[in-house]
């Protein structure tokens, strides 16, 4: 097999995620052979380093021995069992482990399979809990400049415009409140008094409250203050909304610590983990919960189901993914990686002051393991970002952008000297635009 | 570790799906510590004939060694990658493979996670296909009793109460048409000509409809005849709207051919699979779609990519998952699974006359390696098909109901004596209740 022959087989039959494909006749697409630490390897030998972790999703390196044999092992036990009636050691530990884990509070443990559909079960059950208590609400409120997935449900409480204007007839109708639009604590303030505003008039009729806490990841790592979240934490509180905390990105380590709500000390009534979860080995996603949450559903069974949760999907705690994640964390654990991040985190900080000088450069935003930048001065038509993207895909360093947004995503394991290179391919691509 | 620690442990944390957990309070939750062929087993030793399939996942037995190999050499190469920008073999042989099984047209593969983002897609792109042509469409249609999955989407055009009713104030609005209640022509004519009317009036408003090919599944495993496959293809062609064949559950060979669609000798304009798709193993799922829908994305980016479809989820096309996939066909082609299925079928329509007797059993029924029958004579709050089940549990066999619909839906490697073990055991409970 060559880099070409499987990228015209490919062109033959797949029809890629997030692509316009007549892009494909210019953009190269390549054809990966194997991975391991942070580089992806074609069929000719090239590799690439994994810049934003494959979609966010890599934490501790492609094909890590740790993880393999761990995966290896459960195959020869136990690859899947169905969930409902019958339970297996990886969903009972990792679901023990995330509860040790996340902020106190968080008891229970729901088990979806990916992102979109953890943020379905979380909203669905958010909902119902309300219906349980016998009050009618149905209002979802979510930040400007928002993204929590792809299925209608998902889609209907983001708020880009890019995946989701042309589907506004068949989405559901929910509420946007301004998102603070930087790191500042003036921003917090003025996002806190919007979300007020909308509270006070229409708190009777909420739902919940979404938001990824500290970063709006696809909406063009936006970055926020965590003043923000106690606040927000305490609207919900005093008007008894719930807060949902999308953290199937930010979770994990990406900001700097294991989950992004420990920055203000806050526990979400919900938080959802994914990507990161498995670390980037398996779809799952988990929704965790506080107890009175559960407690909301636990009653004998009416036969019309009409107080319990019956959301169900077939691979939900897959005993490989579970097991994955267990090996993650770990792993995690075991290398004091999160601690070991924040040189790394360092590091990232003196290289981004490398960027400063570009006039092309701006809005230079960095939180824990995720840094971002905007190429300006340019035109929309020109589409800079799929420019910057492909040149530093010559050099070697996946960089696919957000519209004029690059960002920088490593796995945690990635050396001074592979962020270097990183920070230099940067800095030749903008000089080269 | 025994089955008891396990189970205790798995109540302090665990919110089961479809599941209203007080129900623990009586009804076992088994505890799993391996599984093998057709068979799990406990702690303790005990086993239990899965002769559902793990929710109808299950395809060629549990820890398959074939598969197993597969997976595990697949590990040592490339675990994970983003496939937008990237492309990997395991993604390309199973898309060119799934083009080469599945009804002739079909000839795009757009991959998901699971089953309800695999729905969500086919929506999504039914609906923007439409917009892209200059057409304003709202309306999907699905059939009384049908189940399409749990996210938004899917579940607004489901069509059952029990998992839908109170979610209906965030549900989007779709249309209904009748289901064929039975095996019979007469039935699926009388469908028809109901989903005729609708059309007739409503089609210019209509994106597409959306069916579960011959079985509607969660639908109480209510079986209907392939001639209303045929008449809905005529009528979708003369009505110019999309036919969306939902083959989660059905594809794979549990109808007795290798997909639903074929019984009619149809080609659907999507097509959906996950469950068998990885033989039971992980979490994908794939949208098979006409070439001339791919060609109504395909054009210049506009930047704010109106045309584009731009769905994605992280673990997309994964590589463990598609080797599963790939490795799982490959059993079935070399080991003939489909065509020695066909004596399987026979040797279960046998059985299936053991049970003719009974006054409490009625509409008996078989669709290839699928087979159902309902108990009556008995209140709903008696919870009967709970009853069996736990009785059937005793005996060590799965047989998990649907309301008071007892199933029997296997993985594809049972032997004839396992089956008999099965029927004596349906027997036995049967003469319990």
């Amino acid at each position: 097999m060559t880099n070409q022959e499987l990228k015209e087989e490919d062109l033959k039959y797949i029809f890629h995620p997030c692509t316009q494909m007549k892009d494909h006749e210019k953009l190269p697409l390549i054809s990966i052979k194997k991975a391991y630490g942070v580089y992806l390897e074609d069929f000719e030998g090239n590799r690439y380093i994994d810049a934003i972790s494959s979609w966010w999703v890599n934490t501790l390196g492609h094909s890590n021995k740790f993880i393999n044999e761990k995966i290896k092992a459960q195959l020869d036990n136990l690859e899947h069992i169905l969930l409902a009636g019958f339970t297996h050691e990886p969903a009972v530990k990792l679901a023990k482990k995330l509860v040790e884990l996340t902020p106190n509070g968080l008891d229970k443990v729901f088990f979806a399979d990916n992102g979109s559909s953890g943020i379905e079960v979380a909203l669905k059950m958010a909902f119902h809990y309300h219906a349980n208590k016998g009050e009618k609400r149905e209002y979802f409120v979510s930040l400007e400049n928002s993204y929590h997935g792809e299925t209608i449900g998902a889609l209907s409480v983001s708020d880009m415009g890019l995946y989701k204007d042309v589907y506004n007839p068949i989405l559901i109708k929910t509420l946007r409140a301004k998102s603070p639009k930087s790191q500042t604590k003036e921003e917090a303030k003025i996002a806190l008094l919007d979300m007020e505003n909308l509270l006070k008039e229409k708190h009777k009729n909420i739902v919940a409250i979404i938001v990824e806490p500290l970063i709006q990841c696809a909406g063009n790592m936006n970055m926020y203050h965590s003043d923000y979240l106690v606040g927000l934490r305490e609207l919900c509180d005093l008007y008894d909304v719930f807060l949902i905390a999308d953290e199937v990105a930010v979770g994990f380590g990406r900001t700097g610590k294991l989950f992004a709500c420990e920055w203000a000390e806050i526990t979400p009534d919900f938080m959802i983990l994914s990507k990161g979860l498995t670390a980037g080995y398996l779809p799952l996603s988990v929704v965790m919960m506080k107890q009175k949450i559960y407690d909301a559903f636990y009653c004998e069974y009416d036969t019309k189901g009409v107080k319990s949760f019956l959301h169900s999907h077939s691979y939900t705690g897959n005993p490989l993914s579970c097991t994955a994640a267990l090996a993650g964390i770990e792993f995690l654990e075991n290398e004091n990686v999160i601690e070991n991040n924040k040189k790394t985190i360092r590091f990232i900080q003196e290289q981004l002051k490398r960027l400063e000088s570009f006039p092309t450069v701006t809005n230079i935003r960095q939180q824990g393991m995720v840094c971002a930048f905007d190429i300006v001065g340019y035109k929309s038509e020109d589409r800079i970002g799929i420019k910057f993207y492909e040149y530093a895909l010559k050099m070697g360093v996946i960089l696919r952008p957000l519209g004029n947004v690059i960002y920088f995503m490593p796995p945690y394991i990635i050396t001074q000297e592979e962020i270097e290179k990183v920070f230099d391919t940067i800095v030749k691509s903008l000089k080269n635009l």
